[in-house]
């Protein structure tokens, strides 16, 4: 047999890694089954895991014949990844174990105007002391994803972005962050990470090939094709807010004309129900108020408990998602759309049935297979919690 | 060093492979670092490939030193693809070389309104008699690939559309071309075999992210990435005929509304260029007549001969391309777009201006890189050169 490429020792690792952590428990013969590998090949990657303390071994499975075989479950307090996902009016720090499981989180004020030279040490402080609280010793923590928005250089690790302040753009946020923690950062945007935490964690087929809508104050969205995000030529993907709905329409700040975000995100949202004053009035709007959030949260809040005007508004919302995601669909053939973010809130499931039904009409390939859509398995930290698997899966089974 | 995952030696091989016919002539000192292999390693792939007659020595390279190294090189004679561009006006069918050059080629009628089980027998006799003109020998034909719209079952080599006619419908057509032939045949679209054949023939940089439309009678696209045709789910993609330029659009037959296809497909520039009876009347245009491919043909002429109507007309659908070119853009992160197939004809400049001018302005992350849109290096064969290629491909380089 000829070699492997280039890091096909580490390959094979990551694969075994990734199949029992998967599988949950798996026995040798399994594994060998499964990646086509001999039995003493992989004797020799699990021998070498388990001395890492990264997989245990946990009794015995039905024999099938002869000896029965022994299963092996991935150790999950092994290692640790830190999630931060900062934005300007919060920052949520999560630890998530080796299995995706969040072991602590905790929500901070975000950037609000401050520069990155004084809020990387504020991250950096949050960081130690909510691993300190958690009793995770440090040592064990492969690094930080730093998650926020884009545009990118996300292979250095800078935005390219003037927001929240110009000071932001071309900073290397993450260098700076890897500098004052000792820990290894990685930079990405909100929508790839909750894209990937979706598959650590187990609520789409590991094989599909699907999509993430994040709302939060923006529309965001990445992809993810067995297990991997696409990340395209520098990974500034899958801007979905900016998806024309009009070539006719208002210019957007992005340079383009109609988007997505104008129509159906939070911000044009909360101005269409400012235009009708009774509706503004019962859900206390206030034009003036900046927290985005806050007030389309109302929006949403009121649109699920039954007030016909608030629905009118989010079903609106949701068609004009739902035909981004006929485009989106029509461009990447994906199995699933997932709805992550906490913009979606308490009216996920409308979003998620105005667009599963814009999808079953209008993509383009619906008599090949139909397209799921889903809410987030990860809640409101979906981006946080996606940026600590990131660092988790780079480390220790896909290097990307 | 743990072994491979199943596949590795193939893997290998066909990474030495695709990287000698890459980069045309290269020693075995390049090759093992390119690759990360040691010596011993390509030592013993590039000896296999030797025996099986695909690669050649072809003399020496200077010293850097020691013994001047010893120059390989791809045997194109080695091997042959098919490519086969069925439509329903014109069949062409393609004999490539293993370098990816065309050796020979026709043009036969379409398919007309023919069910397969007449056609493939035709398009079969076809394939043999231009093997037998061009001097090829049929037991270095790898196979074929067949080329034409879709929706398509991709695994299994069926068509998910009643075109031409209803037969066509779920009909097997790899299998029983295959069949007929007793040669491999592998179906695929046309916009995926244009992007994959400027691959192999190295109009854009083989690490690159890029998509590529091809407009016949109607507009479909592909998206190559690091040298792989993106699939997604089914295969069923790039289709950015489907994207909407407008939410409020006239239906599509798609189900859709607003499909760039309904403002810049060849039918609808025709539909433009008849409302303007003068125009209609210079290019000779006829409301009864079929042909759209030779219609639009004259338009585009027209267009490029600095006719002010018909350039007009070009200019705005080239605006619209430009748009929908966005929007991929905006979702799949690339660093190019080849424009292929024969629709942009005498006018793939105009296009290529216009289009360009649109990105610039318009894609989202233009601070991180721009997108530069290229001609296709392949012409109007672009689609059947590339059928051919994904067969070279799938067998010789990068099973998919």
């Amino acid at each position: 047999m000829a070699p492997s490429l280039l890091g096909g020792a580490a390959r094979t690792r990551g694969a075994v890694l990734d199949l029992i952590r998967a599988a949950r428990t798996v026995s040798r013969v399994e594994l060998a089954a499964r990646l086509g590998l001999t039995a003493p090949a992989i004797t020799q990657v699990v021998r070498d895991l388990i001395a890492n303390d990264l997989v245990v071994e946990v009794g015995h499975g039905p024999s099938t014949g002869g000896k029965p075989p022994t299963l092996l479950q991935l150790n999950p307090q092994a290692r640790y990844g830190v999630g931060v996902h900062l934005e300007r009016n919060t920052c949520v720090v999560v630890v998530v174990d080796l299995a995706g499981s969040p072991v602590s989180r905790k929500t901070v004020p975000g950037a609000a105007s401050m520069a990155p030279q004084r809020m990387l040490p504020i991250v950096a402080s949050d960081i130690d002391s909510l691993l300190t609280a958690s009793g995770v010793d440090r040592d064990k923590v492969v690094g930080v994803g730093l998650v926020t928005y884009g545009p990118q250089d996300w292979p250095t690790g800078l935005l390219l972005t003037p927001q929240p302040t110009p000071e932001w753009m071309g900073y290397p946020v993450a260098e700076q962050l890897t500098e004052i923690l000792r820990l290894p950062v990685r930079l990405d945007n909100d929508a790839n990470a909750a894209a990937i935490g979706e598959y650590w964690l187990g609520s789409v087929d590991p094989r599909s090939s699907y999509g993430c809508i994040y709302m939060a104050t923006g529309i965001g969205g990445g992809v993810v094709v067995a297990g991997k995000v696409y990340r395209g030529s520098s990974s500034n993907c899958v801007e979905i807010g900016h998806v024309s709905l009009d070539v006719d329409g208002d210019p957007c700040t992005c340079g383009n004309r109609g988007c997505l975000e104008s129509y159906a995100g939070p911000p044009a949202v909360i101005q269409q129900a400012l235009a009708t004053p009774e509706l503004a009035r019962r859900l206390h709007l206030d034009p003036h108020r900046t927290d985005v959030l806050a007030d389309f949260a109302r929006i949403t809040t009121a649109a699920s408990a039954g007030d016909p005007a608030a629905r009118a508004l989010i079903e609106q919302a949701a068609r004009y998602l739902g035909h981004a995601a006929v485009t989106l669909t029509n461009l990447f053939d994906l199995d699933a759309i997932v709805l992550a973010g906490p913009s979606f809130g308490p009216a996920v499931a409308m979003y998620q049935r105005v667009i599963q039904a814009e999808l079953d009409q209008r993509w383009f390939s619906r008599h090949a297979h139909p397209v799921r859509v889903l809410p987030s398995a990860n809640g409101d930290d979906a981006a946080a919690i996606g940026g600590a698997v990131l660092v988790l899966q780079n480390e220790l089974t896909w290097p990307s």
